[in-house]
């Protein structure tokens, strides 16, 4: 599967490539999953990792709003199905060793569970881990 | 661990905790690792994703330059240390539940190892997926 990707590397801007041979090759972990970074479409913030199996690929994709796979729950689930905070999806790539997921949402309302506009909130300054946004009101 | 990022998510903008309780309680994986996207602190072009354990973060924050921990070749590697193309950091920051790292650097060169600016270039369009960048002359 780390072969698919390395001939994939030479190929040529615009070089198509079936999707599902694609998904055959893509190296998930053990556990059926691969992290998958959600970017904000217009301000390019990025909003959060969260992880997919194959599954959530295909139902983003199908659907056009970002699915995960949740580890503590065990189970798929549509980003904003209890908060309405969902992610329209404008693009879906894939790495160039073919285990990470890039996706560039339209993200209503906040994406962090937390009402933070991002889940990346914890920034290190010094010796200290500093919290740099506040919850949306 | 996860209690502690729980009762961070409270806490108010500009609130500060100790660098080192916060590496004490990030959520490594089993292999001791966490993953870590990298972000041109420019372009708002997401890189890269690769994983860091303790130490990368510690000798990133230290060195300055991005550190990660390679798991084909089970090794700590200052990213382009042998490429050149050095990632130098503008900001680390950790996610919501402690399991993800996010790095804004300023990227020399391509951070590809294909030698193209990052590492997304294959995007899903329809029943195909097709190459979105081509490497740098």
């Amino acid at each position: 599967m780390a072969e698919f990707f390395k001939t994939l590397e030479a190929g040529a801007l615009g070089d198509d490539t079936p999707l599902a041979e694609v998904l055959d090759a893509l190296r998930f972990n053990a556990d059926g999953l691969v992290p998958a970074i959600a970017q904000d479409a217009g301000s390019r913030e990025v909003l959060m990792l969260a992880w997919m199996n194959r599954e959530a690929i295909e139902r983003t994709l199908a659907e056009g709003y970002a699915c995960y796979y949740s580890r503590s729950r065990q189970a798929m689930w549509r980003k904003g199905e209890t908060s309405g905070h969902l992610q329209a999806l404008k693009s879906l790539r894939f790495d160039c060793d073919g285990d990470a997921v890039l996706l560039s949402v339209e993200q209503t309302g906040p994406a962090c569970h937390t009402n933070r506009s991002n889940c990346f909130y914890l920034e290190v300054q010094g010796n200290q881990v500093t919290m740099v946004s506040a919850p949306e009101a």
